[in-house]
């Protein structure tokens, strides 16, 4: 009994000596090589930390990471509130354990800062899997923006599989933006829906249909079950209105309950077909090194924008410039020459 | 009979000498405003023009006309080729035109550089309408992007309305983001359809269903018009999958047939319901302000982008990034701070 209660204590306090302590970057990297899941989330506080100090360590980290070969699998999860994201990431989370494999659950979720976490907020929405020596859970980043969250999110992926996660699971909420940004950082993007009763396409977001690998219709148990087949149907139909994919993977439309645990597996069996068809064909590998360099172009674009809007008189022009516009004095186009003329001199 | 003959010798040798001649930014905007079409058409080549002596000349033009007030409509037609564009518009063109309208048509096509003018360059296609002396044709600019394309055909807009025409149609090719760009420019966005045999969705490009103020399908005549009404009914279901518009306007699905004149009027109607309901809600006013507002910001960003690209070693530092990236050796984002850093300390 003693044995039993020294054990957690002792655990707890090498967590706060570590939390404490100012680590290298060479022993951050060390601990997560070694997979020590208290170092992981330490590398991934330092990433989302906002101090300048913090960030060339957090770099060196990240670039050690990057050079570690790995084989994983990153996926993408999204469904509107409700439609029961949670329970079925930690059904597959324990099933994909169950298989040996190590699983990391992230998370993209724009609300975070402000309702402080709306998803994996909470860990004991996810208990078992929380408490599974095999699965890393990490929350959203809190911080102000979507990019920035994204950002984060993505240097954690590099964290997680340098620390030999097999599966990153980046679960996302389906309203919006965020989406766009959790299918350009994944090999697979799984949308989970339900069979609602009557219309059954209700509520698409614009372009998510068209991103998704597949469509999972949750609940399908119990008086669920012959509905979700009717909108197993509906979904087939509805996918085949879009031009087919880029690598040739027809999406997939599946059925499956959480609850019941059933139909998980053959999600995870599709999956992998995807994966290893995109792996044979190029498409795997041509496909993330394209969401690099895109993910490198817009930072340039992005951090060029603040570059100028931080300028001396940058928003005084602007705002003189749209007045005019407003006022139909001035062309748009003429407006923003007239607008970076101005800037530039400044610069000069 | 000899003073019929003389008659368009005289025309002609009276435009040959106004084409010649260098005439001043009032003049121009005189004869504008008196709709004087060979000045207009002198205007818009002014506009298209890439000559800097020309870019300031033009932009007087612009700001004038810009400020002189009217009442116009615009309206953006696009359609897949063979979907029967030019004679639906020629018809539409000439119902307005028999209502008193006066009708400026132009056009946005990118393919036009490469194909010299695959819509509208042959002014034979449209021979009635180009005839009628209450219209105003103009092929797309022959302009290396579509961004120049889409500026250039937006300041003629300005020109057209200037000169007295009461209706904008501004026609596209279905064919990809041309369709965004004339979006952003109109007052009522008009997609043309057909009904196939079989699937009636096929071929829809991702958000072009989702822009259209409302959809006609066209050739509903002789053997296809049951099918065409079979169309409207899958179109319509299609289209409630997409979330409500801003203004409240319900997208409608019509069926016409341009070369038997049926549905033609119904349409113009149903564009002036819209218009109507539009201006009595404030969205008209509100929207136009909002598309200026955003090709000015537009513009800017493309300027900001066109401005660093330029800079001494940029495209070395990219291209170094790039290939850092590539080789799994620098992170997307510290690649992209890296570049930005290296740059502006060339600028300072």
């Amino acid at each position: 009994m003693a044995n039993k209660k020294d054990k957690p204590t002792n655990t707890i306090s090498r967590i706060k000596q570590i939390r404490k302590k100012q680590i290298s970057s060479e022993a951050l990297v060390d601990g997560i090589f070694k997979g020590d899941k208290t170092i992981l989330a330490k590398a991934i506080t330092l990433l989302e930390s906002t101090k300048a100090e913090h960030f060339e360590k957090a770099n060196a980290v990240v670039e050690k990471c990057l050079s570690k070969p790995n084989s994983s699998i990153r996926i993408g999860i999204t469904g509107v509130p409700g439609v029961g994201k949670s329970t079925f990431i930690e059904v597959l989370g324990k099933t994909l354990t169950a298989l040996d494999k190590k699983v990391a659950v992230l998370a993209v979720d724009p609300s975070s800062s402000l309702s402080k976490g709306s998803i994996l907020g909470d860990k004991t929405r996810m208990e078992m899997l929380a408490k599974d020596p095999k699965a890393f859970i990490r929350p959203s980043p809190s911080r102000e923006s979507l990019g920035g969250v994204a950002q984060k999110t993505r240097e954690s992926i590099i964290l997680c599989e340098a620390a030999g996660y097999d599966v990153i699971l980046v679960e996302t909420v389906g309203v919006g933006q965020s989406e766009i940004m959790v299918h350009s950082m994944v090999d697979f993007f799984l949308l989970l829906k339900l069979s609602g009763a009557g219309d059954e396409l209700q509520g698409i977001k614009r372009g998510i249909m068209e991103m998704a690998d597949a469509i999972a219709i949750n609940k399908a148990d119990g008086k669920n079950l012959e509905r979700a087949e009717l909108a197993k149907v509906e979904f087939s139909r509805a996918l085949h209105l879009y031009p087919p994919k880029e690598n040739g993977w027809v999406p997939k439309v599946m059925s499956c309950s959480a609850i019941e645990n059933t139909g998980i597996v053959e999600i995870w069996d599709m999956i992998q077909e995807c994966i290893s068809q995109n792996r044979d064909n190029g498409y795997f590998e041509g496909n993330r090194k394209k969401q690099s360099k895109n993910w490198f172009l817009q930072t340039v674009d992005e951090h060029l924008k603040q570059y100028f809007h931080k300028q001396k008189f940058f928003k005084t022009i602007q705002d003189e410039m749209l007045k005019a516009i407003a006022e139909n004095k001035i062309s748009p186009f003429y407006a923003a020459k007239t607008l970076l003329e101005r800037v530039t001199k400044e610069l000069k």
